[in-house]
């Protein structure tokens, strides 16, 4: 299986990578958000929240990012012992505001509130300001699926590495979106994707083990491909689709950040050059509870029979197989939760280094 | 102005083509849908939803569908007196049931409904079931704008022209979004988009006007591109992003048609092809009321800030202006409000044609 690319998404395949259990590269996470003086129960949501992200085959937003958000904690940037509270509220709507903590502690509280209010009213929309990154989005939108609802999350991203459709300013976050659908017999069908054609996640992953890009993901000044993944960062991410997935990120900017009072634009802080400045980051949350639209049997009996007519398709050339969205994450889920964590050596090195620098125990 | 593409965004630029006032197309249409026995505010309303499309410079979804709608109506599609009801409802949701009317009169209705809730509740959703096609989706979103509100609204596409990503089979809908956000000085910005690379009423328009395709947006079942576009029925249309342009596509199909009890998938109906079947065609609706989520002066100042950001960006060679989504469209509203809507001679002909089947006067 770990040589199989279905099961590795983002990451290399590498068969000499360790397999770490999950338990144990939470517990390692934990003890390096509590070094940091997290307390004790955001230090483990934390640390829970990654290695969800991990599980789930979101590699490029799971345990990798623990350098940076030390960079984050130990700079000032994030309030360690935030008061994340509800400041507005209807039946069907709430703001959050997320008093600087680490995001996934907010996207958390918001997205069990945005279940909650569902359960009631049948349907909620929370906005967030005030937050920070929240690592793999799919972690909370999933949530949902276990109160037969529907989990949707859509963030500003943390930089801009993106610019306007014809433009090459970078103003322009990969602003990502993540919705989860259940199913029954068939895996649940979940998005999460930038709006960009690659997650700077996902370049990140590529630089760390040396690899190059496909032609398309990253264009320079002029227009022309870079397909170094080291040089990204000179570099300017291109929107899917054109003007239509620059449209789209524009919308999820003014929804999850302007409409929050939170950063869109130029006021947006790149999380990974400035370890000192608040994000002041927006998301927005939605959750449906399927009852109250229709039986949720008969609603995921349809998603069931929908995801198999898709799959069931005739193959153009050279295709070996057709999934619905989310297949992948969610064999990947399965593996990695009987066989661990693939952690390959650069990674290990990051993190144990990182143990040192804190003096917690080395994840392995 | 005519011979601008920045006003003609889809009809092919051309001088000759008439210009017919915005009342006078409203009219003509009224008088078409009265000579097939719908009632008179319905027959209204109709007509206003398709020329306000037309204004708009929706050219694929306005006036040029009217032998479509038609054959619809005259071979028993369509539900000429619907009874179009809220069958559920909370402070946060509703489900409409459209019976079976001209979809444009139940989009209507529940844009309207999702907007009064709004003001209450500060957000709504509406699930619509049993509808049909509805024309340019920009027409309701952007009913929202004059009451400082965000309109949003999905469908599931009124016919299977693109596949699974990887797959031949056509089961899958253009799936279009459209999203509105107000402004003050700047333009609204809107998005209205299929999440394939083109719409179907982009190719017919090009079918009418025997212009080609760009490559990438039809293939045909070896995965090879089409560009005459008069062999667009025999493709396949590709979705934005490849398989995250899929991703969004199933998703609007399972929110907008699944969780309504509507068709998705295998039991969607073909509108162009087949005249007599009910569609049980499924949207949704989004209505977001800014004041409850902060002052909307300040939101749209904002919205105003970041257009000018995006528009003032160092553009790429051989670019000549960088737009935010719906400027252009702004524009073409402009010019045809004060213009008149081009009517070229291809389309004046189809339209004369079906005055002349119903025994109502010519467009001109």
């Amino acid at each position: 299986m770990p040589g199989d690319p279905a099961v590795s998404p983002e990451f290399p395949v590498d068969e000499n990578a360790l397999r770490v259990p999950y338990d144990r590269l939470k517990d390692y996470m934990t003890q390096v958000f509590l070094a940091l003086e997290l307390p004790d129960a955001d230090a483990e949501g934390v640390a829970r929240a990654m290695a969800d992200g991990d599980l789930l085959g979101k590699d490029s937003h799971g345990c990798i990012r623990v350098p940076m958000y030390i960079g984050r904690i130990k700079g000032g940037a994030i309030n360690k012992t935030p008061n994340i509270r509800v400041e507005k509220q209807t039946p069907a709507m709430a703001v959050v505001n997320g008093d600087n903590g680490m995001g996934h502690l907010v996207a958390r509280f918001s997205m069990e509130l945005a279940m909650d209010m569902a359960a009631q009213s049948g349907f909620a929309w929370i906005g967030l300001g005030h937050s920070n990154h929240a690592g793999a989005a799919a972690v909370y939108a999933t949530m949902a699926l276990e109160r037969d609802q529907i989990g949707i999350i859509a963030c500003v991203g943390s930089a801009n590495h993106a610019a306007p459709y014809g433009g090459s300013d970078l103003l322009v976050g990969t602003n990502p979106i993540a919705i989860a659908i259940p199913a029954i017999e068939e895996p649940p069908v979940v998005v999460d994707m930038a709006t960009t054609n690659s997650s700077l996640g996902k370049i990140m992953v590529k630089a760390m083990h040396g690899e190059a890009m496909p032609e398309g993901w990253v264009i320079d000044a002029q227009g022309k491909p870079i397909t170094d993944s080291a040089l990204a960062d000179d570099g300017i991410l291109t929107h899917i689709g054109g003007a239509k997935g620059f449209g789209l990120s524009m919308m999820i900017g003014f929804l999850a950040g302007t409409l929050n009072g939170a950063a869109f634009g130029s006021d947006v802080i790149h999380i990974g050059e400035d370890p000192n400045s608040e994000t002041n980051t927006g998301q927005f949350i939605m959750a449906i509870d399927i009852a109250h639209f229709l039986d949720p049997a008969i609603f995921k009996a349809n998603v069931d029979r929908i995801s198999r007519e898709m799959t069931g398709s005739a193959k153009l050339p050279g295709v070996s197989e057709i999934r619905m969205p989310g297949t992948n994450s969610w064999r990947v889920y399965q593996d990695r939760k009987a066989n661990g964590i693939p952690i390959t050596a650069p990674l290990l090195e990051k993190l144990n280094a990182a143990a040192d620098e804190l003096g917690v125990a080395r994840l392995v």
